[in-house]
């Protein structure tokens, strides 16, 4: 397994595009363009959110009823949530459109949005953007990187890898790119995220992977405890890498699913640390759990946190938050027995056991706390389990950017 | 039912003080005793938090088993959470203190502790305060007004009241007081919380009435998301009203209930309102849901929400976040039934109906949200139960403040 240049352009066969179609903001790029010059087996995982954006509710039935899929329009800047009917035929509109440029069916297009809820697209505007990204598209690292800036909204880093390693002697790349900063606290799947590979690989097993994936990835992170309407990650595989194609569970299907796990949480992990107005990665890592159920809840319950989050921000080592955090998740433990730890470059440091305070050095453990990545380290001495959660700091540019969101 | 003037000196035979024992901050009172003259039975709520705060596991103790409770002490600036073994013996030793000084058996003395978490009390200084206060206290609505100031932490109004109400021709009264600003998120029960009445009522009914009290008002509070260690709240009745004992439901006991309802309504929206940081209550009002526990989950999302808080702050009529909390609290409903209003001293504006924005005023509901009380009404169209909730805006101050809140 190797992390290689690039991001959704990396597999074979995947081209993309960027361009600034003037949705809501001037003179920043909008929107992208994914595009697999061969049909693909494609998997998704959408929002639990009951309120759905109209580009999620066409993917669904895309992923669930079309026979393979061939590109992915997104926009940045309005969601296309809570758009009634109108939304939903925007969406056809876009993939009309598609169609008759790229010459594909309507139904192998997929559409994403993100933005702002309540607004209708600037359709005219939309389909002006696609004809430049049909015109414009191609396979280089450049154009892979272009697509992932121009699907930022608050982000303020654009967020791709790449990874590759050997099948069958074959050289299989997967690669990878997403956006998320505010509104994210993924459940089933994440805000907008899109994979492609070039693996040989089932329509079925293809989502089996990928509902995998995203428990330990993309379900791990927060950064508001909103559960967006849109969240949505695609995963598009179109063979072209020549391995003989994965269609039962076994050493290749795991191997996959090794790469496919390293591209999502290192995606998670981005999202989370570009969360907005954060100034630190906010990892809690909960060991030796009863389960791992157990294990993730404490972690999440962590790092969602307000209290905690602000402690971070204000490298203040209130570690009585941590505790109350992991108290009030719904699972039991003793706190009696746990162990908790502050981490991260410049140390490691036992700050809680058997029930009290150690006796640490506040200036030492503030030190630690002062890192852009820092990590809260619990051992819960019950089991064997593990999870890591990520999420931010609570910062007042969270306050500034979401207090004028819309203007 | 009348309000009247005071707080938890109101009912008849109680008593309180408070004092500047200098537990954690110089120059302001931290410790609040309330005194009963005659012995009272006993109603008591608690945290649900795992880690559960000594002096909740000494109170939960004496509300099971004590015959009757006649003192309650409370100190501020330190929570005595997460102290082991240390924590429990030092309110014993509270406890002892009230008892010679007061001449009452130790099982009736009840203890609070409000503040940063994993420090352990100053028992030196708590001991000398208990002395001041034991010698201060009396039944003023002065002495009232006082203890309710020397709870305070973040807080920055003190939050009290009391009401009254005939029963056989007696007047019986309710009065209470509370605290709470940060890691506001009851569940089961509030903050601190003490409410004295003079009602006779068997200690059953007593703790019936408290427990069904707190589920529409302390439990449908939230400022941060963070459910505390400490979360008490306390319902004593001496008895002196002179009626003739409650000690079965029927119309004597509603009344109690209504009475009891009103004063907890009252602080828990007190406590919202003064959120940490906070510029504005924020309250959710959900009509016609299917269920009542549906009702209060929806409302509770709302206000819970941290996007929403923000949009409050900002006075942004950002109505998809409201949409966007409704959709992952988890409740089942159809976005395309449901009416958005915006409502507040300002007037009252229909916001998103049958699936789509109304074609609303941006100017005129961002004046509806500018006013320091605001709500958010939303009609699920599905059957006839309602539930509100409270909170408050997220702001620059709320991040300050807990940045550096031990510093």
């Amino acid at each position: 397994m190797e992390q290689i240049q690039g991001g959704v352009t990396a597999a074979k066969g995947f081209e993309a595009a960027g361009v600034a179609a003037g949705i809501k903001y001037k003179d920043r790029m909008d929107m992208a363009l994914i595009y697999s010059t061969e049909p693909c087996n494609v998997a998704g995982t959408f929002t639990t959110n009951i309120v759905k954006a109209a580009p999620v509710l066409w993917d669904k039935e895309i992923v669930e009823k079309s026979p393979f899929a061939q590109a992915v329009v997104v926009n940045a800047g309005i969601a296309n949530a809570c758009t009634g009917k109108q939304g939903m035929d925007y969406c056809h509109e876009e993939a009309k459109t598609v169609s008759k440029l790229l010459g594909i069916p309507e139904n192998a297009v997929l559409v994403g949005s993100t933005g702002v809820i309540g607004m209708q697209l600037p359709i005219d505007r939309i389909c002006a953007g696609i004809e430049e990204l049909a015109a414009q598209k191609d396979g280089s690292i450049e154009a892979g990187h272009t697509a992932s800036k121009a699907i930022m909204t608050t982000d303020t880093v654009n967020k791709e890898i790449a990874v590759s390693f050997e099948l069958d002697g074959k050289t299989v790349t997967l690669g990878g790119m997403c956006k998320g900063s505010g509104m994210i606290h993924p459940n089933m799947c994440t805000m907008l995220s899109y994979i492609t590979t070039d693996a040989a690989i089932s329509k079925n097993l293809l989502q089996d992977a990928l509902s995998e994936s995203i428990v330990d990835s993309y379900n791990m992170i927060s950064v508001d405890g909103d559960t967006s309407t849109n969240d949505t990650c695609l995963l598009l595989a179109n063979g072209l890498a020549g391995n003989t194609e994965i269609v039962q569970k076994g050493e290749a299907y795991d191997k996959f699913c090794e790469a496919l796990q390293m591209v999502n949480t290192y995606l998670a992990k981005k999202m989370a640390g570009d969360g907005e107005g954060a100034t630190a990665l906010f990892e809690t890592v909960i060991v030796n759990a009863a389960t791992k159920q157990d294990a993730r809840i404490l972690a999440k319950s962590v790092v969602g946190s307000s209290l905690c989050k602000a402690a971070i921000y204000g490298h203040d080592a209130n570690f009585g938050r941590f505790l109350c955090a992991l108290g009030y998740s719904g699972v039991v433990f003793n706190p009696e027995k746990i162990a908790l730890f502050f981490e991260s470059k410049a140390g490691k440091m036992l700050i809680y056991e058997d029930g009290v305070a150690v006796n640490y050095s506040e200036e030492e453990a503030a030190k630690i706390l002062s890192e852009p990545e820092v990590t809260i380290l619990v051992d819960m001495k019950m089991g064997t389990e593990t999870a890591t959660a990520w999420g931010c700091d609570l910062t007042y540019d969270y306050v500034k950017i979401n207090a004028d969101y819309r203007s």
